[in-house]
């Protein structure tokens, strides 16, 4: 895609410092810049560096407004964020024809919206419900009764069980599995035996959120299993029955929510997170990788960082680590 | 399904207290029951919101026994057992047609018993031999000489590899992968590279286990690795090359195991745990979640719980952590 | 399979003691070895063990260079590494034949190298190349501009997005997904809302590694991703964006790397660890199970083992834990 310094700053709503007629047809990291790639900094010593690279322009922060320099500069409040905007313009998603491939398999009582593109050998059950503009990947199967909204992109080989809600703009990446049984079981006392409690709620994911590869989240027991609004999940991460993630919730790969968990709006979860069931963890909390929350706990505090297991303000936590190391040299 | 509360107190076992003639049409939590649903209680504040509810009977304990109440009762040992069990006669298992999908690929040679569902795009390999009742979801890979006892259930997209053995109601929800080869290297101390040890061992899980979504069971590397009648196993765990799992054993999720590792009959281990080669965990121990057990470790002691890394007895570790929090605080 | 000792000892360069023209036709363990079969020993223990059972020949080290044995001895310096060799030489490959299944799809502007399986419903995208040699399993997915090279083995369903490239004999384990996005998002200071940083770069996997079943691989965000020549990495085990992986590194289960990490060769790394961003492990380092990094954090020293979270030499942290445990006995 080729647009000039002004149509990006325009877009991303940047103030230009210098000649607005560069093209620009691609976006880099500064040392793998080529002519016609657009690079941001975030710092003196990064604007140095993207100066002397071959990137034809540089998105800054308000910090660079007083230079005048060799390539033009786009001026941001944020570099980051206009540099992740721009990219939207600057790399154009791959055109595809919309349709369904031959070999895809559509359940007659399927409705699909408007230009929705249905890969090669996917497979979508009966009275499914898949609004315009969404991508179904190759391989990936769409159960019975689940209602994707629009927009939406899920990739190849990803499950979505029977009965799922997905809103619009979700994206899912390769070898998700969305709402899959609950892990619940009734001990008999008499005969030892497990039996399998029932797992036949529902997963209701809203507008916004992007599940990472291989993550499993499972449906409710009873009720529902909700995700909150442009809530953000990696990879490899384990979400229980019944878990009520709030809006804008970050969660790190490799982390897992027991069943019943309630997470908040604006939590950030590091890895390998782990919580015990019918834990809530509180709006804006933090919590470091690797942490632990016991089952029925509350994590409370706007912007406070949680880190150890059993997790505790990671002031806490830090001293406690240096007084066991000093501990040990003393003996 | 409609039954009378009669019809499922004799199916479940319970005593009735109150109309026996009240019809029952599913299942429920309390906060979201209609008429019609079964609810089920394990204690006196739960009695009272579900006898609140709009639910139209309750299965509680024999602590209800003195009430004389407005909705019917179906008294029961064990209410949870007993509602898990209604729930099987309330919400029948979605009719599907016994069959092989069109589009599924099944080897000449392999032998399928009846009633088996074969569905979409499902491929079953050579010499695959897979008994009645048992039904192939959409895009499962079922490898040579697999073989399946009946009146399973394996979700689309899982991957069977050749060789495996499955017992009778096996259930394997979708991302599953059994019988991948172990994770067994050779160094050559000439080169310095690692050469591939054989993993040509078989995998056998026996009658009744559970296996979550995108969970991994490797085959023995030589050998066979087991898994016991009942055992039921959650999302994302691993399970190293050559372990001997025994029966009734439960493993939350994100559990790792490594080589060659035993876990007795009854135990359950929390989520996020990991297990060292060679450790034995005995009979009955319980794990808490993230705990680490060493490699070539035993723990031993029926109903004893064990927390940490390494995994000492919960008791003991708490008074570790309240140590570390006196002293830190002292400093 | 059927060699003589002698046909044995030639292929993995081992000294003979007894009885050449044995007929070997398989591998086992000690205990569950039959006549025909070959089994190895480290030690006179064992020794012991394998010439009482059933094997016909034994593998083992030079110290048993002194015995006149009622079996042959193959005598080599890394017994384990020539009982390997051995089994490549007893089991050969499954014979399959070459050639695409009429159910794969493969684009008309792939382009395929002689001596390739492509099995049922595997799908292979626009521009891809792949060398002779190499299986592509049922139902797997290659996307488009990805390459591929000689003699490598994707089992069944594994999902290799758009670009990435694979070098030559490298094996993926079904369910393993390669390219997927990382785990990058940037928030808008004013909306509170978080939007997505391009993940566009590449995916690099060179000659040798192997990838376990459902572990997952990112792209890189705008540079490349590299695993190095050798790697070995087991299953459910995550690789942020941008990390740089050097040759012959072993990464346990359930390992986590967050993003732009840097392991150097020859590292070892247990099960569950998990390694912040932006950190550094360098050559020959080994870290034991469990144990945690934080971000920026460099760990050094050839053979040096750390553990722990966060992650200390291991003789200092086993200090450290054993000053808890005084500390909580005399309180």
């Amino acid at each position: 895609m080729r647009c000039s310094v002004k149509d990006v700053a325009e877009f991303v709503q940047a103030r230009i410092i210098g000649d607005e007629k560069v093209v620009l047809t691609g976006i880099s990291s500064i040392p793998a810049a080529s002519p016609g790639d657009l690079v941001f900094v975030e710092d003196e010593k990064n604007l140095r560096l993207a100066l002397e690279s071959r990137a034809s322009a540089v998105i800054a922060g308000v910090f660079a407004a007083g230079n005048k320099e060799s390539k033009p500069l786009l001026l941001a409040a944020q570099p980051r964020l206009a540099f992740a905007r721009a990219a939207r313009l600057l790399i154009p998603k791959i055109a595809r024809h919309a349709g369904i491939h031959a070999s895809a398999i559509v359940h007659s009582s399927a409705r699909l919206g408007h230009d929705i593109i249905v890969e090669e050998r996917a497979v979508i059950g009966e009275n499914a419900v898949i609004d315009r503009g969404t991508r179904v990947g190759v391989g990936t199967v769409i159960g019975a009764d689940v209602s994707i909204g629009r927009d939406c992109e899920l990739y190849p080989n990803v499950t979505v069980y029977p009965g799922v809600r997905l809103g619009n703009r979700v994206i899912v990446h390769s070898g998700a599995v969305l709402g899959s049984d609950g892990f619940g079981y009734v001990r008999d006392r008499g005969t030892g035996r497990y039996e399998k409690f029932p797992q036949v709620g529902r997963l209701e994911i809203e507008d916004d959120v992007e599940i990472g590869a291989n993550t499993t989240v499972d449906r409710g027991a009873l009720d529902v299993s909700r995700i909150g609004r442009g809530t953000k999940i990696d990879n490899l991460v384990h979400v229980g029955h019944n878990c009520q993630i709030g809006e804008d919730v970050v969660i790190a790969a490799q982390t897992g929510l027991s069943g019943s968990i309630t997470i908040e709006k604006n939590v950030v979860l590091g890895g390998q997170v782990g919580i015990g069931e019918h834990a809530r963890i509180e709006e804006g909390v933090m919590l470091g990788g690797q942490g632990g929350v016991l089952p029925h706990k509350v994590l409370r505090g706007k912007g406070i960082a949680f880190w150890g297991t059993p997790a505790k303000p990671v002031g806490e936590y830090l001293k406690q680590l240096a007084a066991l190391a000093r501990l040990a040299k003393k003996e």
